[in-house]
């Protein structure tokens, strides 16, 4: 078994549902902080000195961070629910794999590693993506995030302080003053590399995105007595709303999703009083992003006219697009011989801290381009090469 | 404060919802096992005599039973999520108010009274719809009904083991061979007896309906790198199907709705892997249920053929049209002053019941008309009202 096989069989198992054979690693839950717990074990047994920011992120130091200049590396280990194995934790253990083959080469590195895991990066649990990184960061206001709650109702606050103790503190300048580099390794959430016959890329760019939350209210009543023409149904808003955010994307060039839902009471003989869902669109243009938010806000509130409902739209977050840094871009490319450049419609927290320092992203090919879905899946052979161009990148950077 | 008011709030408190106001009520959770003891307390307070079918339902007799040609009344104490107060409980609390009345007039039955709890009436935790009285009357099967599962795979054996100590037993043929004729009451699901100014009514019949579930099934990805012509959503199939009963509804005169949905892994940033639903639809006639509902399966095919989705239809419950007792109906409207006689689009036990017995229902006035709703209201002076009418109605019945 190879270095990268017998560390990843180690989290195989975590947090793997049985019947998706799709993961559910929630930021603070269970499965989520025993993956927490074994990077912290693997960071010791490496000798690297581990500091927590009080936001819920992990720093793992091979060198003293306090030296300045460090060059950062990482991810984070939460997923999507049923979410595949690779989004996030190939980051992290890519990480701890390239630090041994740097150590194995007898590299003495001039400046700190780091390697960051970063907490709730999928916004899977309090609906805010890169909060550990936004937190860190300032980029939200720690008392806002505290109150951020779960669909069981608990608070930031609260679950943080069951697995760690404290609260999110917020901005960290001294801890970002620190930060000399940032490089994420990341699966590829494409098919680009494939069609390249290359087993590893660099970003150029995330896409404009954000998240809206469409809150359709009508009025329960009973689905077997309401007459149609009595009826105030949210759900055939809803569904008016689902098609028009498919078709004003395509028509845009853009993304546009409705992957979740809830409904109120969500009876079978109840016609609901009320449904909340969540728009995620993506263009690349904040514009385009912009048209086909402002576009599908229209027709749904022309359809809420005829269905007797009402709509309302929340930005939930906004991010603009990110331009990767083009110097450090331009380096790894040719450092990794010639990678091709690509950019991605998905956010992360290199996107977050691409704002403060400068930041790049490496990709390693998927086969089947499915991401955030059990069918995810990078072969060893492709992650065993993102190792490599991993520690070829730190020892460029840090020596 | 009146009787009815009394016993009333005795009930009103026990699982309210304190944000939505409506009731969580789900057959043998707490909630509903509380009335239940509630109502035990209530039946030996009157010195009734208890009885449990085996299915959960319970029976409380003032005469003994075993004579046969007994007058039934009841209804049941579970409700849908954040429903409303009345239906159900107002059935059982009239029927016991009724009991108190008959006493306080000094009557003297000839045949036995009992008041029936109905178990699982809404089929709000285990999918199907009177699940008590269906069982008592075997229709259908307690080895299947005993695998049926909640929300959280909680199988009915389970919640019953927990709740009472054993499983579903299935047909009770000697205890509905006791049973001379049935009348439940229950607040009216819509707005004809404020029209024709009248507190009480009779119910005709109930229409046929149905439940069926519909499950799409695409490919879960990225919200964000999955391109839009590469996408297998089968939210896109769903919300065109949601549309497509309400628009066969209006077409063929009959009432369809779509109330409740589950999406996999309904995460922001990922496109849906599965996505069921069902359908409850209903009509005057069976023909045109089947109708509306083959209309729906056809158009959510030919959707699913363009969103590259699959789309199976699984019928989980279809019930007949019940056309009551003309004999016992006539009776009774006679008997209340003519009250006036009303179909009913909802379900109940009464319907299952009426293909062993002679049934009939009394229906209480509801000013909004709205049901399965915290909405759901009928004014004391016309529970008071029902109760009277449940009394005149037992005592001719009985004596």
């Amino acid at each position: 078994m190879s270095g990268f096989a017998e560390l990843w069989a180690q989290i195989a198992p975590v947090g793997r549902d049985a019947q998706t054979g799709g993961y559910l690693r929630y930021a603070y839950a269970p499965a989520e902080q025993a993956l927490r717990a074994w990077f912290l074990d693997q960071a010791r047994a490496r000798d690297l000195l581990v500091e927590e920011d009080g936001n819920g992120n992990v720093f793992a130091w091979w060198g003293d961070p306090s030296a300045g200049d460090a060059v950062l590396t990482g991810s984070h280990l939460d997923s999507v629910p049923h979410g595949g194995a690779y989004d996030g934790p190939l980051g992290v253990v890519s990480a701890l794999l390239a630090v041994d083959a740097l150590r194995e080469r007898g590299v003495r590195p001039v400046r700190p590693i780091g390697i960051a895991v970063f907490a709730e990066e999928e916004g899977s649990r309090f609906g805010l993506a890169c909060l550990g990184s936004r937190l860190l960061a300032g980029a939200v206001d720690p008392a806002a995030a505290a109150a951020l709650t779960d669909r069981d109702g608990i608070t930031l606050d609260e679950a943080m302080r069951t697995a760690l103790g404290h609260g999110p503190r917020g901005a960290r300048p001294d801890l970002l003053g620190r930060i000399g580099c940032y490089v994420e390794l990341h699966v590829e959430q494409g098919r680009a590399l494939l069609d390249l016959d290359r087993a590893v890329g660099v970003a150029s760019a995330i896409w404009p995105h954000g998240r809206w939350r469409l809150d359709f209210t009508g009025e329960a009543n009973h689905a077997g007595t309401t007459l149609m023409a009595d009826r105030r149904d949210p759900m055939l808003t809803f569904a008016a709303t689902v098609l028009a955010a498919n078709e004003q994307a395509r028509r845009l060039g853009a993304h546009a999703t409705v992957g979740r839902v809830q409904v109120y009471p969500n009876a079978t003989n109840a016609i609901p009083g009320k449904v909340s869902a969540w728009l995620d669109a993506r263009a690349d243009s904040t514009e385009t992003v912009e048209q086909v938010v402002a576009a599908v806000h229209l027709r749904a509130q022309a359809r809420a006219a005829e269905d007797g409902t009402t709509v309302t739209l929340t930005a939930e977050s906004v991010s603009p697009e990110t331009e990767f840094h083009g110097g450090l871009r331009d380096r790894l490319s040719k450092l990794l011989d010639g990678a091709p450049i690509l950019p991605t419609g998905a956010g992360h927290d290199a996107g977050v801290l691409s704002a403060f320092v400068p930041t790049a992203m490496l990709f390693v090919r998927n086969p089947t381009g499915v991401s955030h879905s059990p069918a995810e899946h990078a072969p060893d052979a492709d992650c065993e090469a993102g190792v490599t161009a991993l520690a070829t990148v730190l020892e460029d950077l840090a020596c």
